[in-house]
């Protein structure tokens, strides 16, 4: 596709691609309605050696973020009991010695599923439903909570660093729609209606090993905007990512920040996942030529969230 | 059996039970250990439906804490950016239209796995680490991030409140072993190594529709502290419930809080998991006479965690 | 006066009584220009006997905080590091010995000032500012950071429910402005330009005997509202009490929640200050007949908070 | 003095200025006990020209904390309300259009006083209170609201950098006592018992200027181990400063971490205030050549404590 990607350009998407109603006017889930019984079934019987893949990074202060965006923060763990309290014989009035904990963190912060209310369009969200329903009391309309049993089918890992013979793609890269197929083709996999789409670029491991730097919210590689034609399409349930906003950054205009986003969140209902861990997926991928399995990434149930800290399963 | 549970008890199960280095000595996972991939590529053709049920419970202010317990409060949920914001013109500098948010919550306050870190026998944590590596700074060893991808198997529900014909079993009612494998005989179902068992009393239920009153922390049914001994027998992965803390409360003795927790955490290295919501589950288990299926309960990687809230699915 | 209190009262009292401009475009601070600070060099003369009166509530988990407002919770108060931490060993790589902490709380929770950024009048804020300034970045406009020097002045006490030989004055009581004439009488004080002018009814300390109960957000004793056209002939500097929200509860119409707000803090600029202890303060006063004092009750420099929790102090 | 600074110097040091028991076994306030209700009613007489000066920074993101000492991160202010909601309606419901917020913030995260109960020695708390009253539930001993009342006196700036004619101290400046003194003579100014002294580096001026570097943790100037026989001498009240822990970093010695904190909180009971904002207040004391004044800094009432962040007020 040759897009000249700019705000005429999402508004064309936005009205070719729109699923508002398409599930009915209550659908709080969009694509992930793609998922049927059967597929689940189906992705069941890729579980062949029984390995399970973990793709959540660690919550902790070590994280991601860094200041660039909106405030947001690393994970803040507290303790509210501990085996030192324990030892000093500060809990023995209770009869029991044990340890207790809290965790304050951002929703984004971390790998995380974006609920559908994370991104508006104007004065809209998916469906239709009213910006102005997602107020200091979280998301009236949309939020995670609606997904709470949705996350689950057949994972497909793409794995385009890998595909084109680099450790991680190059800032500013952007994946056409072409190289998906083309890597697809080269994996001997096909994507198709309901699965769980993961991208590799390679971007979050580096900054395991060299540091975050400016991984949240600064330059990566990613997909192109015209990804979003090509979701609908293949008509897949979500898509993830090994880095911060899945997109490619710098983005393709600088009319809007994210362009990608203002198409497949509010006029689509895509759900996507960002800054997956796919280290050892991947590996176990290339070592047995199988791009497929069963997937499970449950959301927390957190009412009016837009999105969720995961740790979702690939399950082989 | 018939145990007068106390602390000579506790004493005697720990000596009797103890896992520690049955494993490794680096071992951080316990009990997890006993399910293999073979059991969870047979633990995939459970999945003959595709029928999904998640059993975390919402977390938000309306949550089941109630200030009994160690200075616990329910799940604090802000906002870091609305779309009343992003009507109001405040996010245009931004070129995006956004919502984002920011989640506090107490880690053992709702669904949750506990850590084998969670609960100290005199000065050691299971596998015989000191309790002193649990300070303000987390757990030292024995933290849920090593749970990450263990989470995985076989699930077994023993609907015990069904079984005996009742909404929900009564306050202060042990269940016996001896009730568990009649349970699972009427239900057609055996338990075996490397199972993931729940336990339903109905309680949850109960609070769900009377409010929670002192279902954390004050009495509730539960297992008798012999259930430690089935435990270890049967070669479970973990033990799950519907109730705050699994365990009969009252407790069967006041020399100790939660003496079955003495012993099943530190000596056994037993996983287990809290306030499970059972509902849809159990009635399609009812249902359709099956109460066995594929079990997914990925906790959060939380460095340090003495747990992790979590959504875990069962697939049948 | 004889007010049908109401949305047309609101409105005009706004009108009658908007200072918006008063001190310049720019300003900040409304009514607490009322105090020169020859008024301040003034108000040290009633040092006199160098006793000290703290009227900050404690913060802590006890507080007033009920669920019935706003999702205000009480402060969470959680341990960095502790002696426990110190005593086990696992301080000493960093060769010192300490305790550390964190507090989390509801600006408005306890003891506090209100900015003048708390409240809106349709679409405006004091001196005309737009709403939309207060966002999820803060108060863009009027936060309490604005007041950091000016909290310094005269006192006044008036102790309505002493005047009135009761204990408490009883929930749904209005105050009105002749009987805060006659207390003053009786007291044997002048209130004036600039003043910081504290009203007690008993309810805190009523509270702090028999517990919290709907403190927070039910009814209490207060101010009618024709109080703020008292405030505004007076020309005080503050208004202040030992209840949740200074004016009568239930209010004096339903048509609008806390009608005395609407109009002295967007209108006015008054500032206000909510929840203070005045036991102590009280007594003394009582004993030596001496009702004004040294008044120093600065906020926390919170960038764009809608208040602060405070801890202010009447020197006598 | 000539010190050979180490851990036999802390121990003599110790032993030599130990307070404990000097103001009674249920002390909890220490040196605050030098202010006697007199010297609060003569330092009144030095509020001359109504001139106030908030000596607070700001609390907001972009305060001084960097990840160097102990998890502390800088304050978190959320809203739970906010101006863009009331314009959007979504605040009719209740009647009234407002704003409210939160703060999460490390207690001794910016300007702020150390309780007693924050430095231990060995394993004790001043005026010999075990350490292990300090556990996840707080200070139990020796917490800040002990001090609710006790912040109130006389004010002495001591302007060593200007003394010097320098903008800043350099990092690692160790100021001997004798400096102290002759900085004093200089400044026409006697320190005496009961003071509340503040020693001026210019470091915290420099750091809101040129970024915050590692103000908190890093090197820095400040007073000499011998600092603390000079306190005692003095009888002072209290010491603050505009750097992160008053002494000079990096330390005199390298057998402890701050080895003047070993002495002054748990030997002697002194209070201390760090971090405090010097700027107006050090240029008006210039132009007048008055450096005394009354000085009023009430910490929040914090049940259990280390400390309380404050915006301190020096009234001339």
């Amino acid at each position: 596709m040759d897009i000249k990607v700019g705000k005429k350009a999402i508004a064309e998407a936005t009205e070719k691609l729109k699923n508002w109603g398409r599930w009915g006017k209550d659908d709080h889930v969009g694509t992930l309605n793609q998922v049927t019984p059967q597929d689940i079934v189906k992705a069941a019987s890729l579980i062949r050696t029984g390995k399970v893949f973990a793709l959540g990074i660690p919550l902790d202060a070590s994280g991601p973020q860094n200041g660039l965006f909106g405030g947001r923060f690393n994970p803040i763990h507290q303790m509210l009991a501990t085996g030192t309290d324990a030892i000093a014989g500060r809990q023995d009035w209770n009869r029991i010695r044990y340890a207790d904990d809290t965790l304050m963190l951002c929703v984004q912060g971390a790998t995380h599923w974006d609920a559908l209310g994370h991104i508006f369009y104007e004065e809209s969200m998916y469906n239709g439903h009213d910006a102005r329903n997602v107020d200091c009391n979280g998301l009236g309309k949309l939020g995670i909570e609606h997904s709470r049993s949705k996350m689950v089918g057949r994972g497909v890992l793409l794995d385009i660093a890998r595909f084109k013979n680099l450790d991680c793609l190059p800032d500013g890269y952007g994946i056409a729609n072409a190289e998906l197929d083309a890597c697809a083709r080269a994996q001997n996999v096909a994507v198709g209606r309901g699965d769980f789409v993961i991208v590799r670029t390679g971007q979050l491991e580096k900054c395991l090993k060299d540091g975050w730097g400016t991984f949240a919210g600064g330059d990566a590689p990613g997909v192109k905007f015209e990804n979003c034609y090509w979701c609908q399409e293949k008509e897949i349930a979500a898509i993830c990512s090994d880095t911060w906003g899945v997109e490619v950054r710098p983005n393709e205009t600088t009319e809007a920040n994210q362009p990608w986003h203002w198409v497949v969140i509010p006029a689509m209902g895509l759900t996507m996942g960002e800054m997956f861990y796919l280290k050892d997926l991947a590996e176990d991928c290339a070592a047995d030529g199988i791009y497929e399995f069963f997937f499970c990434g449950p959301p927390l149930v957190i009412t009016g969230g837009t999105g969720s800290p995961i740790n979702p399963q690939a399950i082989k």
